[in-house]
């Protein structure tokens, strides 16, 4: 059988107009600001409506393989069943950068029968949002800099400039770069480097901001640089947070565009899952909740760190919390962990499954018993699963007391998640959120209870520099924010080739790094790339797009 | 009396819905893109339309100060005047950078009460269009550098290329940079450097493609590196025209916005004036040519530069002929050419303007004896001039047999253009144009009939790097192509301090550039700035955007 690629499907779709997709939301015209004839942003300002909230839906993951797991197909399929089913659901996703785009070839807007579209639109500029927050990082930038050549009034130590510029593309050449060469006018020669911009401390900001004023205040308060004497230098003290807000103002508006099968969807912000907490914004999950009865949104890599933010960082700061939780898994991925070598993956071999199946087993106990949430299981079927294997998941799902579910979205659309919907309404519950930890434990003790109860470390190893800038971060009072470890997506530990559940590991924390706008700090683990680079056969070099503008080769 | 600023004038307008304005020129809704209410994009197709074409007029100006002359303000209130002269008129104007923005304060929209808005849009990132191209101009460099880094199959030198990255932001450290440090899996290091956007030759591209297929064709012709054996690799060879032309082609749509009295406005393209050819988009006058019967438009700098390559780039390639040309002088500016200093440009002094007055004498020459053109002249008015001044501009008008028009735009909008409009409507003269060479001559020879025949140069002096560029792209097949002159905009020759109507000077190449893509060689007279920095107090500094998404303090 032919499939057809993703951009085909998405091409053949017959889309509504947005504004027609508004109106059953019942969003005013006024609210609506149309970019083209399918895709609008909505006033923001919308979340102050006084409408009661829908039903929050989290879609997370076991830990991945490199190809992914499908959670945004997943998520795109089950909101689509439960329209089908009469439900009024939002989805509500995060936008993709240019970066993979271009890079290796994967979409970023669902595959198969289960996409948001105009999938070109969405995967390329979209609305601008990431242009506006690489825009506003770069202002950032260029202010410090000439700062430092104006006179220098703050006292910038450009030894100690942490703040990166950014560019939405995977260009590993600008990873480590001197700047400011050319002589006195030229600028003041330092190390310096590139970031993708989604990994951006503007892109968490954004996501976590609640409205202009909470976005304002919240870019203020990054730390950029250090002055010759150690005090932190914020975007504040160099004036620049007035004008970022200026180019973050119509960004800040959420994005709305349909499913293949016409249902809402809001896209909205993609920070990071590492670095940062990898959802997308508060502001278009609330207004989500505003619009909609229930919301399906999801978080990124796997459940230990997409999750373990989602709910330690977003929905405490943003007071969500969700009703549900779809953990996704594949058969594959499951073998995967169970030690299969990568071409024997779409061989049937329910053995391989059976040892990997462990990696899903922690997951849920961690989403039931850690956070205390309402979990079932989605199994997002490929063509090779065979009953044996899949009967693995399924009793894993019964021993643990979640039910578990087939999702073959990917190849039947909204039709191919009925089962899933209707498992997923069948747990909804308004249960109260257990965090990891408190913002009262010390930095140092945060990490350790994500390590301890969600990774099931053995214990955490601070390499010196780590433990000096805790505690220089305690000490200049940011000892009560909370942590964003990044680490492998791979495994439950910093090391990527401890598949399925490790134990009896130590988590060994490199580098610790402030995020005080977002309001985090973060800890890393191993080695964390910032900026990717092209593989060998970019995917740039297939897309082309004719006279017509028809774009091909996306993906 | 206080006067409002420009952006208060801007926020207090009553515009249009963008639907309205568009109606009113006649375009199905099919063929409107809506960005927001106020703005929106319209289909570049249109330009194939059966419709008459409209007649050009072309707004150029003197030698300017560094405040500028107000070529843009004088455009945008000829257009408003001869629209309340019942004459159906769409102005047609380039889009502004960030850069200056954020830099020095001035608008890019007009002023006073000659502007077109949303002005806030139109000076950020307005519909996304100069993202778009800084994303396909630094896709093109991350292909390059990834090239050269999965073992380099087009042998290129990284010693030779030639193609930068850029932001749009004023960011002097950017200038000079060593980038591909920190080892292998990080790149190769080499000296590289970032431009402004609006200075990439993808800029200079987008504004000279005619539709989407001419624009791959350029995008594919870019020579951005040469091989280790000197051979010229292009964007072509690295497989990248296509999907920077998919990163394009919604950017390639004109945008439409209105004036403060809602008269239509395409504002497209925006290259650099010196390195580039400084106009519109080719599409966005066609375009408005289809739409209008009268279109004004401008070219930047003074007439040396910005109608000079208007005239032998622009509308030789897209087979444009401007029907009247509106010089614009301020009296404050021939002063300053009159040896006036800057603190007493603003006390009365006919002798100054007596002095300076040849600098407009030899502009107008140019146009009307070079080019063969029609002319008149529009005094843009200041408070302080008085009338012996501008008598001085009267009488040199009449003496060249051109007429002279007062222009009172920026106090009194369209009412204070209607002098200007009637004079500009009194001369329309379909004439046949003369360019101040032919394709055939030499590269050389025609960089000499420029500075020759405009400038008024004795001769030219090739530095030997420059002479022996000029051969080598001779001998690669672009020796038929016009040349682009960069040098100083502030005097007719390569000095700046050269005043009025210099004569008897040797014009200086330092250095040519091949622009392939765009289609012509660049001709580097002194030093080009194609990355701005920003001065000490930063109008960033002053920008503020306040919880209900107001921007104060844009200018």
């Amino acid at each position: 059988m032919s499939m057809l690629s993703d951009i085909e499907i998405a091409q053949a779709a017959k889309m509504q107009p947005i504004t027609e997709i508004a109106e059953k939301l019942g969003i005013d015209s006024d609210s609506l600001i149309p970019y083209g004839k399918y895709k609008a942003k909505i006033n923001h300002q919308l979340i102050h409506s006084d409408r009661k909230d829908g039903r929050l839906i989290l879609v997370t993951a076991i830990s991945p393989t490199p190809a992914g797991e499908g959670k945004t197909t997943t998520s795109v399929g089950l909101a689509d069943a439960m329209n089908s089913l009469g439900k009024k659901t939002m989805l509500c996703l995060r936008e993709p950068s240019l970066g993979p785009v271009f890079g290796m070839k994967g979409g970023a807007a669902g595959g198969g029968y289960a996409q948001v579209v105009p999938m070109e639109d969405i995967n390329l500029h979209f609305t601008g949002d990431i242009h506006a927050i690489g825009a506003a990082n770069n202002l950032l930038a260029a202010m410090i800099d000439n700062s430092i050549q104006q006179g220098n009034p703050l006292n910038i130590d450009p030894r100690r400039v942490t703040w990166k510029r950014c560019l939405d593309i995977n260009d590993r050449q600008l990873r480590f770069i001197v700047d400011g060469l050319g002589g006195k006018v030229n600028g003041t020669p330092r190390e310096d480097g590139f970031d993708i911009t989604v990994a951006s401390e503007v892109m968490a900001v954004f996501c976590l901001a609640t409205d202009l004023e909470d976005l304002k205040a919240r870019l203020s308060r990054i730390v950029c640089a250090y002055s010759y004497d150690g005090k932190p230098v914020t975007a504040g003290d160099l004036g620049a947070a007035g004008a970022m807000t200026a180019l973050l103002k119509d960004a800040i508006d959420p994005n709305l565009v349909q499913t293949l099968e016409n249902n809402p969807a809001i896209i909205h912000g993609g920070p990071f899952a590492n670095i940062a907490h990898g959802c997308n914004s508060v502001m278009a999950t609330k207004l989500s909740l505003k619009l909609a009865d229930y919301v399906v949104t999801e978080a990124g890599f796997g459940a230990d760190l997409g999750a373990e933010k989602f709910l330690d960082i977003k929905c405490r700061m943003a007071g969500l919390s969700p009703d549900a939780v779809v953990l996704v898994a594949t058969v594959r991925a499951l073998k995967h962990h169970g030690g299969c070598p990568r071409a024997e993956l779409g061989t049937p071999n329910a053995d391989y499954v059976r040892k990997g199946v462990a990696n899903l087993a922690r997951h849920i106990d961690n989403l039931k018993d850690q956070f205390g949430l309402s979990v079932c299981v989605a199994v997002n079927a490929f063509p090779t699963d065979t009953e044996e294997e899949v009967d693995v998941i399924r009793k894993v799902c019964a021993d643990k007391g979640v039910p578990c579910a087939l999702s073959e979205v990917f190849a039947k659309g909204g039709a191919g998640g009925v089962e899933l919907a209707k498992t997923v309404l069948s747990i909804m519950e308004e249960r109260p959120l257990h965090f990891t930890y408190d913002l009262e434990q010390s930095l140092a003790d945060k990490v350790k209870a994500v390590a301890q109860k969600i990774y099931r470390a053995d214990d955490v190893r601070f390499a010196p520099a780590a433990q000096k800038a805790l505690d220089e971060y305690t000490a200049m009072g940011y000892g009560n924010l909370p942590v964003c470890i990044a680490k492998t997506q791979y495994s439950f530990s910093d090391d990527a080739s401890l598949l399925a559940a490790p134990e009896h590991f130590t988590m060994n924390v490199r580098e610790v790094r402030l995020s005080a706008g977002a309001g985090f700090v973060v800890v890393i683990c191993g080695n964390i790339m910032t900026m990717p680079g092209l593989p060998r056969h970019p995917a740039a070099m297939d897309i082309d797009c004719d006279a017509q503008g028809r774009i091909t080769g996306l993906f």
